[in-house]
């Protein structure tokens, strides 16, 4: 199973302060893009797999989804989720361990996850139950830490050999579980890399509809200079395909 | 157009000697990798996009194709292509500029291109000949330079902050022309993403069956030892897809 940092009370109080925690969806400089991958919502019923703080939930029920079922792992997230959430809506929350997932079968239209498929150790057992749970031709849109980001084994910007700052890239080959300092010590995410993304979806029988290597626009950067250095490679993997 | 590289006489010398084209596909590293992705040839139409000395479409007529088109931008290629093909069997030779290429609907099983589409200018265009060009159903396979490799603007592998050789990643999201001086001065090709390869394929009506991303592998690797650092990020793009 996936480390549950998200109830690691330094962990959570950081990634609270974040400002997609504070912010909700507008927070997240990827959500334009990401948004721009989704279907028509109105009428669906939804999974959100690493509901988190159910920013995504609540945005779904506003689009007109019939209901929303948000997944997530860590208690503490879910405790604020259901705290947010109108209890008499469409939402319901569980907590789920995703690397030991069971759903319905053909129970949802839309499958969606956000930053969360880097966590989780088994990604074939997960793909195989999340096609399952969606109707045929049903949609699955997720994000997860780019594999250039997620390879280096030192990975911070740094000078590079023209004068100008370069990615470090090692170890993008070579794929398993990896720890970051990412707002506590000792995270633990998984390596892995584009094409066993794209391959494991073909594999669980999706059929992928488009890829988008996200890192902040240069109209973001302009609005945030200390992050030009993003620029330079991608950030975010985003990906939308639907059950075959 | 794409430049015509493969007609300067320098150029041409310095290819003729590598691995692969002395030794044909046993020569190149990844095609034991490239073959997998090929569905089987008996019977089939196959048309060779960018194909060099001949050595695929040879094969191809060994593995029982039917017939074989090679098209090629290169007089050079295609002078000694056919000098190497016997002249009475099922495989033509065409010069082609690949950026205005034209076929006949739906007259393929099979395309094929090894190495060739970072050259191509006008994906998109490119693309939608090639899916007309098939039957539905028929696959394209192809390899390119991986993005990785072509995003640098220093390409080469420099000592990284942990003491390791490190690949000196920038660029990746420039997609556009540059220019190299691999085996002559001011090698002209083409930038693109990962995921603008995928989106191009799916936009022009292609279903993505198969990633790869090839480097050497650790046995390859093993009997050329001066190759380590070739693990450390990819070098080859390798796909497989069919006419959706």
């Amino acid at each position: 199973m996936a480390q549950n940092i998200y109830d690691d009370p330094g962990f959570f109080a950081a990634y609270s302060r974040l400002d997609r925690s504070v912010a909700g969806l507008d927070g997240a400089r990827e959500w334009p893009t990401l948004r721009t991958l989704l279907p028509p919502l109105a009428g669906r019923r939804v999974v959100d797999l690493g509901c988190g703080f159910g920013w995504f939930a609540r945005w779904a029920v506003e689009e007109g989804a019939e209901s929303v079922l948000g997944l997530d792992l860590s208690a503490n997230m879910l405790d604020r989720a259901r705290s947010d959430t109108p209890t008499a809506g469409p939402v319901t929350y569980r907590q789920v361990d995703l690397d030991r997932l069971a759903l319905d079968g053909a129970a949802f239209d839309l499958a969606y996850s956000s930053l969360t498929l880097h966590y989780l150790v088994d990604l074939p057992r997960f793909l195989a139950v999340v096609h399952d749970a969606l109707v045929p031709g049903g949609a699955f849109v997720f994000s997860a830490e780019h594999p250039i980001l997620t390879a280096p084994s030192h990975p911070a910007f740094v000078d590079g050999p023209g004068g100008g700052r370069v990615w470090p890239l090692d170890g993008y080959l070579d794929e398993g579980p990896f720890t970051t300092d990412w707002l506590a010590e000792g995270v633990e995410k998984q390596h892995r890399t584009v094409a066993t993304y794209v391959n494991d979806l073909v594999g669980a029988g999706f059929t992928v509809d488009r890829l988008e290597e996200w890192s902040p626009s240069a109209a973001q950067v302009a609005d945030h200079p200390e992050d030009a250095d993003e620029r330079l490679r991608p950030y975010f993997l985003l990906v939308a395909a639907h059950r075959s």
